[in-house]
C-alpha cells in the first residue's frame, strides 16, 4: 500500500504542470535514438498519449535520415552530401519519400495508436500543410532538398477537433509540382509557428546545448543562444537547431528545447518536472 | 535524475487507468475524518482537481454531522436522535442549513480553488437541484429529515458544459416550502444515478466492508451485497451505506465504492491504482 | 370581460418597455424591508421571474445586515461599527458568511423558485465569481472586511446560458486564504460593470436620493451626483451609494437606479412604467 | 401612483399564463372583423408582438374573402359560389393571389412590424410550404380551389430561430404547376398539426360554439364536439371549423379556439386570462 | 459516346470558374425579355438553381414594369411619367404592390422551385428588409416613389443559412407608414452592396454598354464608366444603371455586369464563361 | 458566341443528376489504366475535384498492384502468386506499404490538389481507419495479406466536416501489431458500406460486366449478379469484383459501378450522364 501512496503522491506532484499546459499545444521534433532503440521507441509512444490525455495537444515531426541511408544501401544507391546535406535526384527523392511517408511515419503512427493514442499520418502534401520550395545553397545544386514556403495549418486543426495526434513527414509539394524533402526541425519549427504552439521540443542524440567548459547549459535567452553561435561555443549540428529555436520562439512560441531525446521519458522529464533533460529557450 | 525518471514511468502507469475513466463522470461522498483532518482535506482536493485534470468529471456530496453538533453545541442546543437520525426541528434545520450549505461546503470550494479547480457549491434548492420530502419513520416525527423525491440534473450539467466542478449540499427544499435535511450517501447515490455516472464513491471511517470473519472484502456482486445485509454479517451503519450501493448499481452506475478515508489520496488510489481502499460493489 | 379587456390592455402598454430592455441584464442589489416584509419579498421574487420571462437577465447581489445581527445576537456575540463599517473578527466572519450564504441566499433562492423561476445561489467563492482583498479604513482594523479586487464572471455566464437566475452573497476569498465579507452595494456595482449589464438597481429604504429641499430628485446626471456629494446635500449612507452608482456608470453600464424597496414591485415599477420609484443617474 | 402599482400587478397576474406557454407555438387563423376593423387591427398586431415578446411563437394563417371581393368588384367581374366556395377560374385566381399575397399579407406584415415585431410574409409557394391539389367538390369543377396535400415546415422554423413572425397567405402550387386558393381555417389547422403547435385559434365573428339553447358553449371535447355535428346543433359555416379543430387536435395539437375577433384583445384573453372568449376544443 | 465525353468535357471546363465563385454571393437584377418570354424564363430559372448547386449563392431582385401596366391597363387607369417615372398614387400604388409582390414574385418563386431550386418570396416589408423613404425629384411629387434609406439584411442571412434563395420584389415600407415602389436597380446594387455580394448582374434588353462608336464595351473601369456618363456617351437609361453600377463597386462589391438578358443563359455566360455576354465594370 | 451557349446548356443538363447527388458519398476504387496513364490521370483528379465542388463527396481507394512490381523487381525481389495473391512475407510488405502510402498516394493526393482539390491521404492505419486481420486462404500461408475485420470512420467523418478528400491506402493494421496488405476492391465496400454511401464505384480496365454474348450488361440486380457467378458466365478477377459489389448493395449501399476506367472522364460520365460507361449492380 505504502507504494501505491507514494505513486498517487507523484501523480499529484505532475498536477501543477499539468495545470501549467493544459490545452496548450506542444511540436516535437521526433528522431535520432529515441526513433531507433526500442525501449526508447515505446517510452516516447507512451510519453505522447499520456500528454494527450492530460489535456494537451502533442503534435510530431519526425526525421528519419538513418532509415532513409539504410534503404538507399539495399538498392546500392550512393549518396553525396555537400554541407551536411544530401543531394537529392530524382531517384533519391523518391526512396525518400516512401520511407519517410510509407514506413517511418507509419511505423509511429502504430506505435502510438498501439499504446492508446489515435494518431493520423500526414505529410506536407496532405491537405496542402506545407509548400515547399527549392532550397538554395549559396550556388550548389542539390536537387530535391526544399525549405517550409509557407505552411496551412487548416489539416492540423481539423483533427486535432476530433481529438487525433498529428504525426508529420517533413516531405512536402512545391509550386513547381516537385516533392521536397526538408529538414525536419525546420518543419518542426515552422508548424510551431503557425499554430501558434506553446513549446517547440527538438529530440537530439546530446545532452543538449553545452558552454565554453563543455557543461550543459539548462537555459537561454534568446540573447545568450545568439551569443553562443557568433563566438562559436555552439558548432557543427547544433547551429542549425539553435537559429531554428531562435525563429520560433522570435516568432511567438512560448519556449523551444533541446533536448537528450536518449534519456527514457525525456518529453515527459522536460514537460512535466523541474529537473529538464536538456536546455530550454525562451525570449527572456 | 533516476528520482525524476521514476516519476514520470509512475505517471505513465497512471496512463490505462486514465484512459478507462477519460469523460467519465464520479460522484463522491465527501466526509468522515477525509473532511475534519488538515492534511486529509488537502490531499481531497488535490485528488478532484487531479481527477479533472485528466479528464474525469467529479461531482462532490458532501455531509457535515460533526460540524452541526458543534454549532448546535455553541448556541447550547441539544439534540435527540432516533435510529441514528438526528430529530430536527425549525430552529434545528435552520442551522443545519447554515452550517452545511454556508461553512461546509463554502470550505470544500475554497480547498478546491486553491488548488487549483474550480468548484461550484449547491445545495438542493439551487436549480431546483433535490425536490425533497419528508422522510416517514415509522410514525415518528422527526421533522426536516427529508428523502430525495427526484433529482434536477440541469444545473450540474450547466456547470459542467464550463468545467465547473459541483460540490454539494445534502439539504433540499420540499414541495410544502419547507427544508430539509437529507442523508449525504443518499443524496449522492441518486445524483449518480439521475446523471447516469460511472462510478458512486463513499468515503468513510473504516477500511470498507467486511466479511465473517473481519477481513476486508475487496469487491462484492450485488448478490454478495445483499446477502451480507440478509445475513447480518453487515450491520450498524454499514447497512444503509450497501443498500445505497446496491440501489446505484441497480439503477445503472457502473460500480459503488466503500472506501477508507482515512488513507491519504484514497479516492486516487481507488481510482488509479489496482490496489484499491476499500470494497468496490457491481453488477457481476 | 371588462376588467379582463383592461388587464390586456395593461399588458400590451407593458410593451414598449419589454422591447426596450429584451436581452438586457440588470443587477439587482436586495436589502432592506424589500427583504424583511413578508408581502414586498413575495412582490419582488414575483418581479424578478416576470423580468425574467419578458426577456430580460436579472442578476441579485443580496445583503443581510439585520440577520447578521439577529444571529450574533442569539449568540451573545456583541459587534463594535467603526464608520458604519462592523468589526468583523474571526469568529463573527464565520457567522456572517453562515448567515449570508447559508440562510439568507437559499431564501432568495427558494422564494424565487418558488413563484416559477430558477435560482442559483453563489456566493464570490464559487467559480472564483470574486476575488477580495483586505478593505484598508484609515489605519484601522476592521477584520474581515474586504473590497473587490477582481470579478471573474464566467460561472454567471455560464449559468445564464441556460436561464438560470443567479443570486448571490457579498461574501468572498482573498489570495490570502480568507474570507471577507464585501459591501452588497459594491458587489453590485461591481458585478454590474464586469458583465456589462444595462442597469444596476439599489433597494433602499428610502424614496430615493433628495435635493436641498428634501424632494425627490427623479433623475441626475454624473455631474449633477457628483454636485450632490460636494455639497453635502446627500449625506450619510447616501454618499456610498451615489459614489457605487457614479463609477458603475463611468464603467459603462447603462443608468443606475436608487429606489424605494418599501414600494411593493418597486423594481418593476422601475423598470416597466414611465412613474419609477426612486433616482435615474446616467451619463447625460 | 397607485394606478401604476395596479398595472404591475396585473403584468404579474400574467405570469402563470406567460410561465405555461413559453416557447410554445400557436397558429392564428386572422380573418373577419379582426382584419377589417382599424382599433381591431392594432389590437391584434399589438397581441401578436407582445406574445412574441413573452416567449412564444405565434404563426399567423390569414383569409381576404371581402377584400377579393371587392377587388373582382372594381374589375367587374362576378363570382359564383357552389356551396360557399368561390368558383375560381384562371382570372378569378390571378386577382385572388395578388390580393391575399400582395395586399392582404403585406398589410399585416407592415402592420406588426410597426407595433416592432419582426413579420416575414410568406405563402404556400414560398419554400414549398404549401403543396396544394386541386378539391374535388362532388362532381362540380370549382376551379382553382385547392386543399392542403402536404406542408413542409422548413422554411417556418427557418425564420424561426431568427425570431421572425410568419404570416401566412393561403395560396400554394400544385404538382401541376397551378396555383390554388386554399380555405384559411384548413390551412392554419395543417401548419397547426405540422409544426406540432400547442394551440390554433380560429377568429372568428361569432361569440364562438352555440348550444341548443344559443347559449356559448366555453369548452367542448372532441366527442361533445363531433355530436354538435351529427345532432346539426352545429350548422353553416360552423361546421367545417368544428371539422377543423377536431381534425387538428386529433393530430395532435393541445387545443383548438373558436373565439369571437370582435373583441378587442381577443387573443390576449384567450391566451392570457381565464375568462377567454369563446371556445376551447380539447381531446379529453 | 463521344457525345458524353464532350459534354462531362464542358463540365471540366466550367471548374475554374465554379472554384472561383464558390460561396460567394450574387445579386442578380432580373427584368426585360429575360423575365417576360417563355424560353428565357425558363433558362434563367435553370442558371439560378445550377448557381446555388454549385456552391454559389444567388439573390434575385426583380422589376416588372410590363406587367404594372397590363394591370392597370385592365382597370382602365392611366399613368402619367414624369423623366421616366411613374407617377404613383395611392391608387396606382396599391395596383403595384399587388402586382410585383402577388404576382411577378410568385411567378418566379414558381418557376425557381418548379426547377429544382427553393426560393423564397420577399419585399422590403418582410422582416424589414429595405426602409423606404419618399423620393424628392426636383420639386414634382411623384407619389409613392421611394428610395432605399436602409437595409436590413437579417431575413436574407437567416433565409440563406436554410440555403432558401431569396426572390425580391421592389417595394419597401417607410418611416411614414407608406408603401413605396423602387426601381428595381437601385435595390439590387444596394442589396449587393449590404451583403457584401461578390457581384451585381443587372439584366438588360441591351448588348451592354456601348462606347462611341456604338460597339459593345465588354469592360469598364470605375473612371471609364465616370467617363462614359460625363461625356454623354452613355445616355437614356444608361445613365442610372451604369450610376448604380458604380455606387455598388465603389461600396465593395467586387465587379458590376450589365448584361444582355435576351441570350439564353446569359447569367451563366457571364459568369461561367470567358466569352461573357455584356459590360463589366470594376475598381480597377 | 454560340459554342458557349452550347456549353453552358451543357452545365444545364448536369443539373438533375447534380441535384440527384448533391451531398452524398460516393466511394472509388482507382486503379488500373486510370491510374497510370497521364491523360486519364489528369481526367480522374479533374473528375473528383468536380464532384466535390457540385456537391458529392468523393472517397478514394486505390490500389498499386504494378507500382509495387515495378519497386519489387527494382530491388531483384522474386513474388510467388498463389490464386493471384502475391504472398508477402515481411520484406515484401514493407516494400507494399512503403509503395502504396508513401508513393502511390502521395501521387493522387498531388494530383488532386494541383486540379484545385484539398486531398488528405490516409491507410488503415491513420485514426484506427481499418482493422485488419490476417487472410486465410484455404491452408496456404500467402503471409501478410488481409482482410478487413472492422472499419472505424471517425477519421474520414473528421476530414469531411472540413471538406477534405480522402485518398486511401489499402494497408491496414492487425491486433497482432503487424501491417496487412489488403485488396483495395474490399477496402473500398466496406469504407462504403461503413459510412453508407450512395454509390461504390469500382474503376477496372474492361468494359464493364459481360454478358454470355460478351456483351456489355449495362444493368444488373443482385440476383442477375448472383446468377452470373453461379454460371460461370461472370469468370476470373470478374468474379471478386461481383460479390464485393453484392456484399456492398446487400449492406445498404445505393448501388455499386465496375465502369471503364480507360475512358476519359469515366467517373463523371457514369455519374452525370445517362450513357454510362460500364455495369450498374443495384438491388431491385
Amino acid at each position: 500500500m505504502k507504494k501505491q501512496i507514494e505513486k498517487v503522491t507523484t501523480l499529484c506532484e505532475a498536477l501543477p504542470y499539468i495545470k501549467k499546459f493544459y490545452g496548450k499545444t506542444v511540436v516535437i521534433k521526433y528522431g535520432g535514438s529515441a526513433m531507433s532503440e526500442t525501449e526508447l521507441k515505446k517510452s516516447f509512444a507512451r510519453d505522447i498519449v499520456l500528454m494527450k490525455y492530460v489535456g494537451m495537444n502533442p503534435v510530431i515531426v519526425h526525421g528519419g535520415g538513418p532509415q532513409i541511408g539504410h534503404h538507399l544501401g539495399k538498392l546500392g544507391k550512393e549518396t553525396n552530401f555537400i554541407d551536411g546535406i544530401r543531394v537529392t535526384d530524382d531517384e533519391t527523392m523518391e526512396i525518400v519519400e516512401m520511407v519517410l511517408v510509407g514506413k517511418v511515419n507509419k511505423e509511429i503512427v502504430g506505435l502510438i495508436n498501439h499504446f492508446g493514442g489515435n494518431a493520423v499520418g500526414l505529410c506536407g502534401k496532405d491537405g496542402k500543410l506545407i509548400k515547399a520550395a527549392r532550397l538554395k545553397l549559396r550556388g550548389k545544386d542539390v536537387g530535391h532538398v526544399g525549405r517550409v514556403e509557407s505552411v496551412n495549418t487548416s489539416v492540423i486543426e481539423s483533427l486535432g477537433k476530433s481529438n487525433f495526434i498529428p504525426v508529420i513527414a517533413p516531405v512536402g509539394g512545391g509550386e513547381d509540382g516537385k516533392t521536397y524533402n526538408i529538414n525536419a526541425d525546420t518543419v518542426a519549427g515552422e508548424i510551431a509557428s503557425a499554430i501558434g504552439a506553446e513549446k517547440l521540443i527538438l529530440l537530439t542524440d546530446v545532452e543538449g546545448v553545452l558552454g565554453k567548459n563543455k557543461k550543459l547549459l539548462s537555459s537561454l535567452t534568446l540573447k545568450e543562444a545568439r551569443s553562443l553561435i557568433r563566438t562559436k561555443v555552439a558548432d557543427g549540428g547544433m547551429v542549425p537547431k539553435l537559429k531554428c529555436c531562435i525563429d520560433t520562439v522570435k516568432a511567438g512560441v512560448g519556449s523551444a528545447h533541446i533536448i537528450d531525446g536518449r534519456v527514457e521519458h525525456s518529453v515527459l522529464l522536460e514537460v512535466f518536472t523541474d529537473a529538464g533533460v536538456g536546455t530550454i529557450i525562451t525570449d527572456a
